[in-house]
């Protein structure tokens, strides 16, 4: 057994702890009110570094919520350098009543940690760093050059990171990315991410009377805009989920023969994914299974509604106002800004009399991400994978998306390859998030076998 | 002037400092953490009744929230007894953002005293009594034998008030009725109210997967519950607001053609409308005038929706369930219990594939309630309103509900007569509710001229 796993294993115990630590910062990056605590995490994240061994470490402005980075470039030249990514805020915890501990207090239960960012992404993002110190305190040194590059705003998609990547285009070139913000199949089936969709958030808002009105009086007469934005909504989308909304599917690259076979391929159980979610039946736009669904189709989430009176008993009001928060996910090649236009045509032309609107973009906008066939360090991912499961990785595409990605592809030329540890069942942006503990042993192991081969690699 | 008159005007500060003492009580019923209030408001009812010289007075037990009695029957058996009614509590204040005061700390601007209850129905009740006050101090007897009913559950539906309408059907007997709660139409022109609506309430809940999910994940493969909700409500109605709900229209005693004769001949603007409820256009079921679509047209109105992320900016969650209040309008002969059976079935029917719901009733149900021409209680309010304010009344019929009407028909078996001073605009039901103080003291002696009138009158 290498010196650096007996070190990982050594100090395992106090890894958890550490994580229980980073976890219990509510690090909410899309509640202004948390903006200090995604703060407090970038500098937790900091220390993490520093006490590792990495060098250089500093937590960077970036205009909006922090980035923190740390490298080790002693490798030498004909060694690759390759940059980790992972981000430490979190997604809010409401509807907090569902919650069977307080997200902020992490509790472990059958080897489970749960809390809130438990899975998406403090255990993922911390088994580089803890690879890395492997090597550092037993070997004094890491078989490749590593630059970690972590952010505070990912679950608002990463609105400065563009910017800021642009801005620090020498400090961060590599020769290779990993993402520590992903998936895997199964706690036995490892998985290659192939692609993953991108986003576009909005707020639509219709008004109504200037004021809330008595519903018995004049419900009759005037526009109720719960109603209206109920039609609104209806119209964008038919019985089966496909999308209404003119020019929406305009540049989708659909799948091909050979995708469609791969995806076949994949054993996919329909009963245990019902299971899984909680549902009766399976929906979804005609034509397409459920894993192309998932996988390859955009869709438009409706994420939230609200208007009118909410609480017990009746209040016969017609309220002035109703809103709703959609977020539509997009495929390769659809364009996240035309796909907003799109929507707000659609909007204006499927108005009911009586009413007007508004509809906002909200922040955190993700183009879609394709990685190329024979992708070089998804190769060699594939290879840790096959390694430590015993297992060859299927070939996924996810339904998610992780801003980031198409940004270091676009400044720094370099196609991430996804190497996280998340499972489908983790409660991720849900109640009860928890993230498995045998995942963040076996994460560790793997980065630093990742680290490893590429030493030899090259 | 009569002495009672000079008693009323003398006393005109002395009973707004009461009236804004009385709507400073936050007496909402629906909302259990305020019941204490309501019976607060009743023990202020209690006590004003008791100085204003009234007898056998006291707070009665329903078995929900309270009544308050009070009576004067030395008049002469010549002489009818009237009773009179009223309530004491108030709609909920949300969105309490709304308000430019606070709603239980009532202030005067312009002549309108600002709070919730000022116009539904604190004021307005108030009148009677201190009518009655003025007789019996100056007097010291009344023209008529009077009892006063006031209750504390009408913006819930009166749940209790059948049941203990019954249990007291001796004390409550009587030659006629007047409700003090109603409106007017103008500050100049009066009216004759001939119909108002019923209602049934109820709460559609809808639920998709057992837990929150991530949208980006299973968005495309499992139904939303906030979209599936959206298709039935959107079901229920078509674009002009005609409802399409099986057997819904079933009873709808359609309107004659006098009865739209005698509509049509009312002066309404909708322009004036359009700007008084702050609306670009009107908007309701084909084939009727705006007026016929309020008066005498059954209703569906979605008075709130809920379901998903509410807060500030996005978080892509595909929530487990979705919800809404809606309450029907009711024409006579419709019955709420019927309707409510009507609504569930079309539920069933239009369910989508993934989730499954709940359709519970919320208190509150009430019948139509229409009054026969000729009718003796109206024809001597309508004298009075003529001769107060110098112009025949308008015969009108009313959008809203009031549930004790038609119970007071069913178990005592006489018709009510409304005899009250909300104008339209009051922002009754919504924020900034207000009262005008002109109605407040016009209101006082209309009462005065009605007690006085019915005295000579038999």
């Amino acid at each position: 057994m290498s010196d650096y796993i007996k070190y990982l294993l050594k100090n395992n115990a106090q890894y958890v702890e550490e994580l229980k630590e980073f976890i219990s910062i509510p690090s909410i990056s899309s509640l202004a009110e948390h903006h200090k605590d995604v703060n407090r995490a970038a500098f937790w994240v900091k220390s993490r570094l520093v006490d590792a061994g990495l060098e250089n470490v500093a937590v960077m402005e970036t205009g909006g919520l922090p980035a923190v980075y740390g490298d080790w470039n002693h490798a030498g030249s004909d060694k690759p350098t390759i940059l980790i990514y992972g981000h430490f805020d979190v997604q809010p915890v409401d509807p907090l009543n569902l919650w069977h501990s307080d997200p902020f207090m992490p509790v472990i239960i059958d080897d489970k940690i749960f809390g809130r960012g438990a899975s998406d992404d403090k255990g993922s993002m911390l088994t580089p760093i803890l690879a890395a110190e492997s090597f550092l305190k037993t070997e004094k040194k890491l078989p490749v050059n590593i630059k970690f590059l972590f952010e505070g705003q990912e679950e608002i998609g990463s609105p400065q990171m563009a910017h800021f990547i642009e801005n620090h285009k020498e400090k961060f070139s590599c020769d290779m990315i990993f993402s520590a913000d992903g998936g895997q199949w199964s706690e036995t089936q490892p998985n290659l991410c192939m692609s993953l969709k991108g986003v576009v958030s909005m707020q639509l808002e219709v008004f109504g009377p200037s004021s809330d009105q008595h519903s018995g009086l004049h419900g009759a007469a005037i526009q109720n805009p719960i109603s209206a934005l109920n039609r609104i909504l209806c119209s964008m989308k038919d019985q089966s989920g496909k999308i209404c909304i003119n020019d929406f599917y305009h540049n989708v690259i659909e799948l091909s023969t050979e995708d469609k076979k791969q995806i076949s391929e994949i054993p996919f159980s329909e009963e245990e994914y019902r299971t899984e979610v909680g549902v009766s039946d399976l929906a979804g736009e005609e034509g397409f299974s459920t894993l192309e669904r998932i996988w390859s189709r955009p869709t438009l989430d409706l994420n939230g509604i609200w208007g009118g009176f909410q609480g017990e008993g009746i209040k016969t009001v017609l309220p002035s106002k109703a809103c709703a928060k959609i977020s539509c996910r997009l495929v390769a090649n659809q364009d996240p800004s035309e796909i907003f236009e799109c929507v707000n045509k659609h909007v204006k032309k499927n108005l009911p009399d009586g009413v007007s609107f508004k509809l906002k973009k909200l922040s955190g906008l993700a183009l879609p991400f394709r990685i190329p066939a024979n992708h070089k360090s998804t190769m060699v991912a594939g290879k840790v994978l096959a390694d430590v499961y015993g297992k060859e990785p299927f070939m996924i595409r996810a339904g998610a998306s992780i801003p980031i990605l198409p940004i270091f592809k676009e400044i720094l030329g370099i196609d991430a390859t996804v190497l996280a540890f998340t499972l489908d069942d983790e409660n991720l942006h849900a109640p009860n998030e928890f993230f498995r503990l045998s995942s963040f042993s076996r994460g560790q192991e793997i980065y630093g076998k990742l680290y490893q081969l590429l030493g030899d690699y090259v």
